[in-house]
């Protein structure tokens, strides 16, 4: 088998085998195919596409490229949920406790985040003596006593995918589906669990710009799980605006919270009872939909779930105390409001743009070596096609420098626009792809 | 600028600016935009396309990366001649003194051949004392006083196209009309010539399959010529069966003495004809095709073309008396005859595997390393579309070992389909582009 011939058949807008792929993703990985060969490939796979096959292969080729979890140690059906990268995104942090509190494993490698989305290792780490480095062992045992564990990424899960993707960065490559798709999944194989749900997010903060390239990109990692024995629900929702009013780490930690004491943004709410409610039906412990959420509803009003949260903060050397509100996280010196800049209705959000405030008050990574300031933040009180006026605020930054401020203040004016027609209104939840 | 920008941009359709296609020919070449974004660039090349300033641009900008040739000491336009490639094409060797003998200068660079098609320096290197190198004051003296010369490729022409040819041939991406003209057009306006008459070669034998394939690259080349302020014109010439009846380098450069005779192959002449006569409008030195016709019949009649070559291999250091006819050329060692399978029409020829036929009686370069045998060759004595007859000869080939002979000879078999019904004639000339 040549590369040569490879990019040839796949220019030419042929079906590769399964052996091929195999041969394509192994020899790059192990050095034998060079960049320049395998640029020219992705950029062949951009214009021709890959088919359903052709992509769960390639994904496949990936995940079993490094190492593979093995959680078979865990009891129950081991179910995973990922999203596709948002602003504000705190699900994890409220999803984990919920399903933990009715027996259902949540055994979560996670990562950290970089650029304009936080990860929720360091969401967790806002919170006093919590620790994200578990042993295997520890990590085992805390998922079946507590099921629930959240430990950073240690394991080396997809190399072939993590050197592809650096070429693909470099090379134009990124933007095509089934691309996009694989190196989603196979991390997500790699990882071991039985049961994925996928939040696919799209609009104006999150990659998939337009609901249909969403819509294709989820329909796709659907596919792959399915041709590869696993079970995958993606759920399509809305990120033209933050998810929840909170913004930044610390902040994300007190809204999540919020809502394991039943109260909290209402869109976050929505979004988070439908994925939950997917997970639980797919881990098997609900008939339907409606006895998914009605369980939800139960855990969420009998305090289950915050206490579950506190436990695992506990067990992973967090201060309990304040998840149960009896000591307040620390604040940022400056907490300083953003009035609009004229009455009108909230119509329309460059979403990645609170990702950019937040980066700029420090509470973001730009390189892998910044050091994160967890207490700052922004809060967005409104959502979109809501009415402002001039004289009240709409948002608060939470900084530690006044330059700062300011220019995040300036970030967030500039990310909305308001204007004197009520704009339709945006569901959360746009779709269930199955 | 950055190479990252300009792949995205050339992939999603747009049209690069000068400055942006200086920039990455001239980063490139000096090695600072990496292999793996030039081919992935050159990938989107393929897909998208280049418009006709997109691809003047290119040309100008690989020309002008290295030596440019200065025939201004050279008296008359310099007018020169290139072939994209067929088997059996020995049109420089005839048109050379034809235009010679009508004082229109000659100044030829030329290649040695590689793979199936065989060097104009390789066929003259079998004429016995016959030299090639020449030092630039050599070449403009024989030039001005013989108005011939014809030298090996010493100068470093166009580095950026070889450099970029290099990496296409390794990544999928030669088959882009825009990459071929261009690569093609940089090498002829580095070499100077104010006229430049393309022989552009269609069919089985030639690297552009289809005619509109090759009459789109046809086109392309002389848009870059008006572009770029040089006269060119193309000629579309059949490449579906060998060019002459003469494939091997010392048999090609008896045929040429044919025709210099005002014998020889029909097709052959046509193409010579053709070629020389659009090379003598371009240089200004007939009002008409007629008349540039009736010229190049005066000096073939006359005898001046031929006394022409002679004095050309004689001043390069060869013997003329090869030329003239006073001595045979050195016979191969084996002379076989081909039968044809059956009585019928020879109804179509895979004209590459003549070449390869060639190649394997050692007449051709498989590497640059490789040693030439200038004896060995194939006579092909008929045309598509000849009736032949079982017990009859339709080709010989020439050979120094019998197991090559034999080899050769099945693949001559092979080349040949012999049909019942005649095939529809194909007219060598097919068309005139400028």
């Amino acid at each position: 088998m040549r590369m040569y011939d490879l990019i040839i058949k796949k220019r030419n807008g042929k079906v590769l085998s399964k052996d091929e792929i195999d041969y394509i993703v192994k020899s790059y990985t192990q050095g034998e195919i060079p960049d320049y060969q395998m640029s020219a490939f992705l950029m062949a796979v951009y214009f021709q596409g890959m088919n359903e096959r052709e992509t769960t292969d390639l994904t496949l080729a990936m995940a079993k490229s490094g190492d593979l979890l093995n959680l078979s140690e865990i009891h129950g059906v081991k179910v995973d949920k990922h999203s596709t990268g948002g602003i504000g995104d705190k699900t994890t942090l409220i999803i984990g406790p919920m399903l933990a509190s009715l027996e259902i494993p949540v055994a979560k490698m996670s990562g950290r985040g970089l650029g304009f989305t936080g990860g929720t290792i360091d969401k967790l780490e806002s919170i006093p003596g919590f620790r994200t480095a578990l042993s295997r062992e520890e990590f085992i045992r805390n998922v079946n006593e507590l099921h629930i564990a959240i430990a950073g990424q240690t394991a080396n899960l997809a190399p072939a995918d993590k050197k592809i993707y650096a070429l693909r960065d470099v090379t134009g490559t990124v933007e095509q589906a089934s691309l996009i798709a694989s190196s989603i999944m196979s991390k997500k194989l790699a990882s071991g669990a039985d049961v994925i749900v996928l939040d696919v997010k799209t609009g104006s903060g999150a990659f998939m710009k337009t609901e249909e390239a969403a819509e294709d990109l989820a329909r796709r990692m659907v596919s792959i799980g399915k041709l590869s024995g696993r079970k995958v629900t993606a759920v399509l929702t809305d990120m033209n605006e933050p998810l929840g009013q909170m913004v930044g780490n610390s902040l994300e930690v007190q809204e999540a919270i919020q809502v394991l004491r039943g109260e909290g943004d209402v869109r976050l709410n929505e979004v988070v009872y439908t994925l939950a409610a997917y997970m639980i039906l797919g881990a098997g412990a609900a008939d339907s939909y409606e006895q998914a959420k009605t369980k939800l509803i139960d855990v969420i009003r009998s305090g289950k779930a915050l206490h579950r949260f506190a436990a695992f903060v506990e067990r992973q050397g967090g201060d309990p105390d304040y998840i149960l509100g009896k000591k307040s996280f620390a604040k940022a010196r400056y907490i300083e409001p953003v009035f609009p800049e004229r009455d009108g209705y909230l119509a329309d959000c460059k979403a990645e743009e609170i990702g950019h405030a937040v980066l700029i008050l420090g509470g973001g990574r730009e390189t892998k070596e910044s050091v994160i300031d967890h207490n700052v933040g922004i809060q967005i009180c409104n959502h979109l096609g809501d009415t402002v006026h001039a004289g009240t605020p709409f948002a608060y930054i939470h900084g530690n420098s006044p330059d700062q401020v300011e220019e995040a203040k300036q970030c967030i004016r500039q990310a909305y626009t308001i204007s004197e027609e009520k704009p339709s209104p945006k569901p959360v939840v746009k779709k269930i792809i199955e």
